[in-house]
């Protein structure tokens, strides 16, 4: 029996009787011979209580002490969660990021992982102690400040301890019941999917599924560590992502793994752009200057008799004001007529592997669509994804005809509760 | 203009309003040419809330667990600090008692300050920013873990920085306008202190007054850091504590310092014990053994005929318990008749260093009391204080008459709202 890695978010520690029913959990693995490290959120809703109170005290909090502040939540359920495991009569140790070694550059409140120097959580596993993990923080390299990994924190730092330690699996315990094959919320028939490859975990990711965030995902794969992801609440197998498909799940493996959608993105159009090279350039250099990161981008055919075409790109709605303006101050400079902006959009994903070996997944995607009477806006394509925008009005149509499309309803209606990750 | 050390408790940052007002007061030391460390608490109720939430996950929270859990508070506070002095357009940092080099030994919930090496703070200051540390909170010597260093810990964290930084002054910001001659909820003409020598402060706080608790005077006077006690309410000067009379205060030099009072304590009296060399003692070693502080302790005459005298102390009620088993257990070894248990006692003590020189204040002491109808059933004597033991029912009329008697009362009534220090 070797290392493992669990990770709980906030919903799963939200209160007193959360936290004892996750140390009877932890408690658990111990027993069945396991060295067990547990990574924990904040609890419940005290990020956002302590954001509301900085946003009382200053409209706009600073770096560091933005972190300073956020970084007490876990410093709180981490201890609770460790006096809990120790009243149950087995031994428990709490560690801040920076006890637990977790180095990060120094840009606060999104800091990244450069290095993890787990000594201190090493030897309390080897005096048989389990060791609980404040998630989300760490400690800047240079400067030794306290920092927060931004969203999905929690979630790395569990990946990036059992990377380090070199973890048998890294548990990330959530309120659902694993990865499914839409969002349950949206499509009654959605199935639990058993394993998942990186690859298809990440294009989901990327495309709007919530459970595990790219980030997160990217560094597993990166270590090769399988990744479990599981209800606090049930015992029940969750959905597995790693590398190799696992035992007798090989023969289920699907030509199709889901089926995502985003309603978080908004749409901007730069029309009338000279159709000359360089233009491009011109537009993207400027929103990237502005630290906004896209998503998709599509050029029509230029209209030969102007001269001019349009170019589009999809972004976070929460940037779509900052993009609008750095555009505007370089109209001139790049030389194009006007800018449409549109928020009410929504975008669809089919991610699967098996679509690079079979050349009538696209076809029959847009079949689906069309079929639903969903008018199809944008398109872009992976090796293994398919993306359209289309109104947001007929997003949620549009996923349940694609889920039916490719046989992915599950026999019996499933009703069940589907909720973020938190950080 | 030197370096200013400032302490906040946690009722002048009990939320938003009040971390406001605090930054305020810190960034007009800072405009008037001051170098400026702040030592904050936990806003308001926050400690009393983490401590509910460690009862309900374990009946007995361990101490390691228990002190990271309480520490969340002042990094909380801290950082809301730092934010709002920022939002004023000047540079904070917040620092934790680890990051501030607050080193402690490894006695969890209680530790003991054995060094503080406060570089960062000095780098800070050096470059202009206000620095902002965690009060009650250090790191251990040796484990490198998280520690408290329980009741009155913030002030003790102030005074200690202020002498590891060779500080001018330590301000203690309370809720309250500075020391007083006596508790002004029980004597509505007490009048406020304008300055009191470390000795007669030492008294007053092991007497009952809970303004500034011991161990922080104590820590003070050793490093003869002055000590001024003041509201975080108004502008008002409070009480300075230190080794010289301040200005033209020498003239005002009272025989008398204040009257202290104190209801937490019990009395036990051992009856019976054989009047033979040694029974004190190993009553005494029972009770050390028991790790219980006592206070007063007198012995009757022995009456002749039977050879057996009384022994009664005072300790705090809280100790009563273990103290009456310890002694039980202990029985037939010692050779005592009984135990009495008395928690309905209460405590009034004079302190001033003139009494010294004064031979009558005993006796007007004892007046006082007589002519307010109060029965003495304890004496005990330093050469700075006079306390006496009384029914609980007595206190509040015995301070009064003896504030009168010795010309404390002030000439307006006052109504002053008065808080405990917290921590």
């Amino acid at each position: 029996m070797g290392l493992v890695v669990q990770k709980y978010g906030g919903s799963s520690v939200a209160d007193a009787e959360g936290i004892k029913r996750v140390a009877k959990r932890i408690v658990e693995a111990k027993k069945n011979g396991h060295q067990v490290v547990v990574v924990v959120s904040a609890m419940g809703d005290t990020t956002d209580e302590l954001i509301d109170l900085a946003e009382q005290v200053s409209p706009m909090p600073a770096g560091r002490e933005f972190d300073m502040l956020l970084t007490a939540g876990e410093r709180i359920s981490m201890a609770l969660l460790a006096m809990a495991i120790k009243n149950l009569g087995h031994e428990a140790q709490s560690f801040t990021g920076s006890q637990a070694g977790v180095i990060t550059d120094s840009v606060h409140n999104k800091a990244r992982i450069i290095d993890v120097t787990p000594g201190r959580i090493r030897t309390a596993l080897d005096e048989g102690n389990i060791a609980i993990v404040a998630g989300f923080q760490g400690v800047s390299q240079d400067k030794k400040d306290i920092t927060t990994l931004g969203r999905g924190g929690s979630d790395t730092t569990a990946v990036a301890l059992a990377a380090a330690l070199d973890a048998e699996v890294c548990e990330i315990y959530t309120d659902v019941d694993g990865v499914f094959t839409a969002d349950p919320r949206v499509v009654k028939k959605a199935r639990k999917i058993d394993w998942i490859s990186f690859e298809d975990m990440l294009e989901l990711a990327s495309s709007g599924s919530k459970v595990l965030l790219h980030r997160c995902v990217e560094y597993a794969r990166r270590y090769n560590i399988p990744i479990h992801v599981r209800s606090s609440f049930s015992g029940l197998q969750g959905t597995w992502v790693s590398n190799e498909p696992r035992g007798d799940r090989t023969v289920e493996q699907a030509i199709i793994s889901g089926v995502a959608h985003d309603t978080s993105e908004a749409k901007i159009t730069v029309v009338g752009v000279p159709d000359k090279p360089g233009e491009a350039a011109a537009i993207f250099r400027t929103i990237a200057d502005a630290e906004i990161n896209i998503d998709m981008v599509v050029q029509n055919v230029s209209a030969a008799a102007t001269g001019l075409t349009d170019i589009s790109f999809t972004l976070p709605k929460t940037e779509g004001r900052k993009a609008i303006d750095a555009l505007e101050k370089q109209k001139a400079a790049i030389g194009f007529e006007s800018l449409r902006y549109d928020d009410q959009i929504g975008k669809i994903s089919l991610v699967g592997a098996g679509m690079k070996t079979n050349p009538g997944v696209t076809a029959s995607f847009f079949e689906a669509l069309s079929n639903a009477g969903v008018n199809i806006e944008l398109i872009s394509t992976s090796e293994i994804r398919i993306s359209v925008v289309t109104r947001a009005d007929d997003v949620n149509e549009a996923v349940r005809a694609v889920h039916t499309a490719f046989g992915l309803d599950s026999e019996s209606a499933e009703a069940v509760v589907y909720g973020g990750t938190g950080r």
